[in-house]
This record gives C-alpha cells, sequence and structure tokens, in this order.
C-alpha cells in the first residue's frame, strides 16, 4: 500500500483523555478515531490489525472443531424473557423500541439466541455434541466506557457454544475450547494464563479467565511463574483425543483473579522464587453453566431411554477488538506499537527518504514490488514528508520492519534495515534486502 | 465438513410466510433462521455464502483502488443533525437512547459518519483523491420486512466513499466503482445491468443502479438486450487509467428502471429483438452528489491557492447479504438451489450411501481427505440418513458437484459424480475422481 492513497491520520500531541498507552497511541497512530463514549471506528490500519487476530481466532476455532455461523446484532426482548435475564441484566444493557413499539436490544451476548437456534434444530443426543461460535459486534452499555478499545461500549467478540448430552461429553468440549484458547494468544505473541474466574452474570459453576499480564491491567492477579513458562500446545494436538491431561498441567498451579485470590494458599502453594503479583488484562472467558440456560428455554433432546433431557451447555468468549489494545500494551516503548508480526497491520514499511528523487523512486518502487510479490505487506512511505516525520511515524505505528531507501545508502549500495522490536538496525546490500526481509517475516510468520 | 458435525436444520416443509424462492430456500436449506421480522441469523451454510460473497466484493474494492475500514454500527444523532438528516430520515432510522439519555441510531447509512472521519484526517487537496470502503450490518426499519435477506431490516453492506478535489477527478473515482461493480458482479455469476436511477433520500444527481434480470425482481425494468450481452472488463485492466470508454460503452444502450422509464425512448432508441421488458433486482447503487454533504458538514480542504475548498464526494452500495438472496432467485430450480462455484457454500457434496459399512467408509474417508488436500471444499454427508434423504438434502442445497458412493458403485469401481447445474451424471473410475473433481473446480474458479 502506498501511504500516498492510505487514510492515515497520525496525531502530533497525545489526547487529553487516554489514560493508558494502548488507547493514546492507537488514537495517535491513526488506528482508531472515536464515534461517541465507549464507540470506535476502525481506520484502515487499526482495521488491518483487528482482522488478523479475528483471522487468527477463526483458524484456532476452526481446528478446534467449532463451526462458524453469525447471529445478528439486534435481538428481541422476548427470547430474553425467556431466561429471565432481561429484568436482571440491568442498565448495560442497551434496549430498543422500533417504530411498531416492538422491544429489542442490542445483544451483548448470545446464550438466549443460540440456544433458541438449537432447540429448533436439534431433537436427538444422536447429533450431539455440537460446537458453533460467531464473531459479531456486541453493546453493552457501560456507565463509564474507557481505556478505548480495551473497556468500549460496542465492541467485537467471538463466542462459541457447546451443546452436550452429559458433563463428561461438555467437559470434552471446555477443554478444547481451553486448549484453543492457549494456541489463539500464544500466536498472537501473547502468553495467556488460565484463572479459576468468577461467573458472574453468565452463570455456571467452571469457569476460567484467560489473562494476560501487562502493568497497565485492570486487576491484581497472583500466579506461579511455571505457569508462564509452560509451552503452549502444538498445532497437531488431536482436538478428538483427550485432553484432559494438557487442561490438567495448566490448572496444576496457583492462579486467580482479585476475586478468587487467597493469600494463604498462595503463600503456602507457590515456593516464593515463583509468586507472580501483577496486573493482568482479561482477553478471554469461558464457562460450563450445565442447564441453565437449556432448563428454562426447554431446549431438551430424546435421550438413548427416549426420555427428553436438558442439554449440558457452556459458553466461550474472546475480547476481538479488546485484544487489538492488549497486545499494544504488552509491547509497545515511549515511541510506538513494536506489533508482533503475526497481527502486524503491515509485515514492513519502505521509507524512500528522497520521494521525487529519479533514483530512489525507482529503486523504492523495484523493492515494492518484490516484496509485494514475495507475499510481504508492504506500507511504502512515498510521501513528501521530511525524514524526521517518516522515522518518528514508522516507530509510532511500530510495523516489525523498517527498510529505509536514502541517497547516502545508494551511493554504498545498501539499505538501512531497522527491526521495531529491538531497534537492531543492519545495512544490507540493495540486491539482497527484498530476499533477506522476505525470510525474515516468513519466518516470524511461521508457528506450530 | 462431516455433515455428522455440521449444524444443517433442513426443514422438511415450506415455510408458510415465504413468498419467493430464494426466501423458502434459504429457510429449507438451513442457511438462515428468522430471529424477529426482517433480521435473521446465518446459519453455517448461509455464513459460508455470506463470507463469499463479501471476500469477492473486498478483493475487486481493493483492486479497484479502495482503502478497507470499518465504522461502528451506532451512531450519535449530533451527526445527522449537521447534514440535516436526521429528523428528514423518517421511521426508519432505529432510534436509541442510552443510559445517560444520550441520542444515538443504527446506522442505516454512513455519509455523515464518513465525512466527519475525512474532515478530521485531511486538510489539503494535496491528500486527495481519496477512497475508503467498509463491509458493515446495517438497519433500516421498514414498515414491513419481506421476501428474507432480500429486504431485511438488519443487512450487510459494503459502502465506498470517494472525496475529491473537483468534479472530473470525482468522475474518474466514480468510474473506478462502476467498473469494480460490472466484475464484481460478474463474479459470482450475475450480469448485472447499470441503469440510470433515482437518486433518492442520498442526493446528488449522477446516480446508477446496477440491476440482475429475476422474475421475482421488486422491479420492472427495461433495457436493450446487448447490454446483457457485453464482455465484462478484466481483472487486468488499469483503474489509474481512463476508464469511461468502459463506462460509456455500458451506458451506450438504453436501460432504466421502472421510475425512470421512458416508453417513448424506448421505442426509438431500441430495436424490437433487442427490447427486453423484465423483472429486476438492485444489487449496486452507485452515485456522486458533489457537496451535499462535505458543505453543510464543513469537509473542506486547502486547495492548490490556499483557500479552502468543500471536497466532492460519491457513495457507492453494495447490498451484500441481500446478494445471497439475489443469486439464488436467479440460480435455482424446484428441487434447490444451483450455487455458481464461487459463491457455493461448499464445492462438492460427498454422499456415502452406506455410513457404517466398513468399505465405503474407508473410500469416502480417503476421498474426503484427497479433495480436502487439493483444495476443494467438501462437505462429507457421513450421516445414517437414508439415501433418498441424502440426495433430496443434497440437491437443496445445491452444491456444485455431487459424489456419491454406494455399494453398486464400489462393485463397478467407480463413483456416480452428478453436477448440480444441469443434473448430468458420470460414472468416474475410484482412482480417478479426485483428480477429475478437483480439476473441474478450480477450472469453475478460475476467472479474468
Amino acid at each position: 500500500m502506498r501511504l500516498s492513497r492510505y487514510y492515515l491520520p497520525v496525531l502530533r500531541e497525545t489526547p487529553a483523555d487516554a489514560q493508558i498507552a494502548s488507547h493514546r497511541m492507537m488514537l495517535r497512530a491513526g488506528m482508531i478515531r472515536q464515534e461517541g463514549a465507549g464507540i470506535y471506528a476502525w481506520l484502515p490500519l487499526g482495521f488491518r490489525v483487528l482482522k488478523k487476530i479475528e483471522q487468527i481466532v477463526r483458524e484456532e476455532q476452526d481446528r478446534a472443531g467449532a463451526v462458524e455461523m453469525l447471529m445478528p446484532t439486534i435481538q428481541q426482548a422476548e427470547l430474553w424473557r425467556e431466561s429471565g435475564r432481561y429484568d436482571a441484566y440491568g442498565k448495560e444493557m442497551l434496549r430498543i423500541v422500533d417504530r411498531h413499539d416492538r422491544e429489542m436490544l442490542f445483544g451483548p451476548t448470545n446464550e438466549e439466541m443460540i440456544t433458541e437456534i438449537f432447540r429448533a434444530g436439534v431433537r436427538s443426543y444422536k447429533d450431539l455434541p455440537k460446537l458453533l461460535y460467531h464473531i459479531q459486534w456486541k453493546f453493552r452499555d457501560e456507565v463509564r466506557p474507557r481505556f478505548g478499545v480495551m473497556r468500549g461500549r460496542e465492541f467485537l467478540m467471538k463466542d462459541t457454544y457447546s451443546f452436550d448430552i452429559d458433563e463428561e461429553s461438555a467437559r470434552a468440549n471446555y477443554n478444547r475450547m481451553f486448549v484453543a484458547y492457549l494456541r489463539t494468544f500464544a500466536r498472537m505473541g501473547l502468553k495467556a494464563i488460565p484463572m479459576r474466574a468468577d461467573t458472574g452474570p453468565i452463570g455456571g459453576d467452571l469457569s476460567h479467565e484467560f489473562i494476560i499480564l501487562a502493568d497497565t491491567g485492570e486487576s491484581a492477579v497472583f500466579c506461579d511463574k511455571r505457569l508462564v513458562e509452560m509451552p503452549t500446545p502444538k498445532k497437531d494436538i488431536d482436538f478428538d483425543g483427550d485432553l484432559q491431561p494438557v487442561v490438567d498441567q495448566f490448572t496444576s498451579h496457583y492462579a486467580a483473579t482479585d476475586e478468587m485470590h487467597d493469600d494463604t494458599a498462595f503463600a503456602k502453594d507457590v515456593a516464593e522464587e515463583n509468586r507472580i503479583a501483577a496486573r493482568g488484562i482479561e482477553v478471554g472467558h469461558i464457562f460450563f453453566f450445565g442447564t441453565k440456560y437449556s432448563e428454562p428455554m426447554k431446549a431438551y433432546v430424546a435421550g438413548p431411554d427416549g426420555k427428553d433431557i436438558p442439554v449440558q451447555m457452556g459458553s466461550y468468549g474472546v475480547g476481538v477488538s479488546r485484544l487489538a489494545g492488549g497486545i499494544i500494551e504488552a509491547f509497545h516503548d515511549d515511541d510506538g506499537c513494536k506489533w508482533p508480526m503475526a497481527v502486524a497491520p503491515y509485515h514492513v514499511g519502505l521509507v524512500n527518504l528522497k520521494a521525487g528523487d529519479e533514483k530512489t523512486d525507482k529503486l523504492c518502487e523495484e523493492l515494492y514490488r518484490s516484496l509485494t510479490a514475495a507475499g510481504v505487506e508492504v506500507l511504502y512511505d512515498d510521501t513528501a514528508s521530511r525524514p524526521g516525520e517518516k522515522f518518528a511515524r514508522m516507530d509510532l505505528i511500530g510495523l516489525p520492519y523498517q527498510v529505509v531507501i536514502g541517497p547516502r545508502g545508494l551511493e554504498n549500495g545498501a539499505a538501512e534495515v531497522k527491526r521495531r522490536s529491538d531497534g537492531a538496525r543492519e545495512e544490507i546490500a540493495l540486491d539482497k534486502v527484498a530476499d533477506h526481509i522476505a525470510a525474515a517475516v516468513k519466518d516470524a510468520l511461521r508457528y506450530d
């Protein structure tokens, strides 16, 4: 993409009301624009990050055997009366009345609707288990939205729902999502630690939050260092096999959010050198809640003996838009973002230090073409901005590599390549630079 | 995908309130489920069609040089007061009040918001032209929603917005979208005819609707047969070159919707054998409206002489969710859908006539694996349903090819391959069938 054709409204000044790094940087780097309290437009650069996060979430859901679909944003109030949550949900639910005075709402979550969809199509235990997900915009009318996309009102979420004949089978689906989540966050460069969690308004008695550690996290968390060091399950793991040993391993050490924390147990169970007391950001939450919705909403199937029984259900959420902020919280410095390759808006920023000069233009065009042909995503700064402005902008938007072409390098027959993660710089011969970068990008995108 | 794990709630009976083929078939084939008046959940099979349509739209927008972003569904009433449309829009606008009594709405379109985003980031004519698009759910509170996804209240739309310094440059962007639309619909197997159209509530004085011909179309249309036969511009067309000759060619013959139709001109300009009077479905609509929004909303840029001038704008819509219905209207028979390969939910249905039998199971598994490995999308019917039910279901969901494996074929060492579009059947040797199908699918997906 040529920057001259792009829409990248970088801000010089730090927005006054942005309290945390990710909010500041997303606004400054022209990734988002506020369109109301807790409501954001995703400008082109931010949109690319959002799409990459979404795609990783999708791939790992598909790998785990979940089937994608899409529920609408607007729901009927009637459905929520069936479960009893319409009155219970409170002011966070955005209630709407249409032109015919029908009561509707902007879905804050989808347990009711998926239960209705399930009960309409599945009648027998033979059709179980089912594991369905969607990725859709939701709305929670937070009284004080803040922290940018980390706690917005309109937000993008992946939610999966499981339907099983008994608890044992439901547990297998719970474990599938547990392992899928470990892999999902790891592919984004994050170490998410599963912690026993309060089930809140979703209900149920088995639940884990997936928490990434970050200084600006919203809540205090406590865990055993050994959890942070545990290797992530590989992509060849069999999601139809027994995943309990993996889940056991990741729940074998102390890990708790503030509300579930027990100081005595922490001191007793974790050696002092392994105790981590830090701040955390919730990026995923999984629940098993049995018949909480299937019972009142009559989502029954015929069992082996012909008798109707309510299905066992669970739900599994990932905060897709929130992750864009969470990843910045984990990877940035004072100058801007430092995107992991897998979620970077572009892999490489190509900086033409003297746009308009025949030689640098020609060389940049060639590099732009050969990198693009090699599958590298390039943002080519072909603008007339001053060099200082170009460097600052590239650091701010934080693409993993910068390739700088200027008259001085041309004389030496070399480009300067900067790695954003650690600032390392190299001079690379002009005829080698495309291959060098393409190999580095390919290597960074490899995962297992 | 194994059907036993899928969620495909096929209906035996035709839903009483579905008046047109696409609505009936989408409900019967388990593609959608109604969740309110004019509000649908996209079940797994329908979701795949929706995603493929969306992806073709996206690819052709990108090819034409448009840049993707994403605006939120919820908008502030304030913004619409600036343009004067808040009061003018009427009851089709879904108005919402939040917990702090702020007036909001579910966006029916995005001219106001994109103008606000543009004016915040672009100050000089040097940063023009800009061409931005998004694909997002919108809501229009139709008084009588009907025809399923063809006229729903919550619907998915691609909308592009152009910003230019003068009319000539704006015309170039208009032409880019005109050509992109011809290509977009052609890739879905549709022949969409550009027709001069009324601009309605969007405004402006230059506008074309893109109309596909179908017996169940919502309005009468009149056009010259030569338009239907015109070849679509190829993918190597230069979107930065002069597209006016292409646009001239496609607007050189008579074509008008009911509201713009002139019987005398039609009789005079079109030879009798070329006159088409038919029904049409609108699948796209492009507008140039100049300064209609930029003037009241003060989207000014500094011109070459330093003076502020309002930008020239256009907007360009494609009905993404509506197209799913439109394609069925164009391709179906009494038994069900007949998907063009490019938008088919799966390329091939693999039918195991004797699931549970060791030999057919083994052979089907092998075929499933080899087809999948060749990049073919397979829906494998591994269920215990009766053969008659399997055949009817496959015809209903309308995948382009069916590969049938049964004991009789096994004896002959052959599979039966059925092409859904024309019902043609072939016996193909078992060791050849995967290559045969993979080649046919690849061939059908090729486009230029």
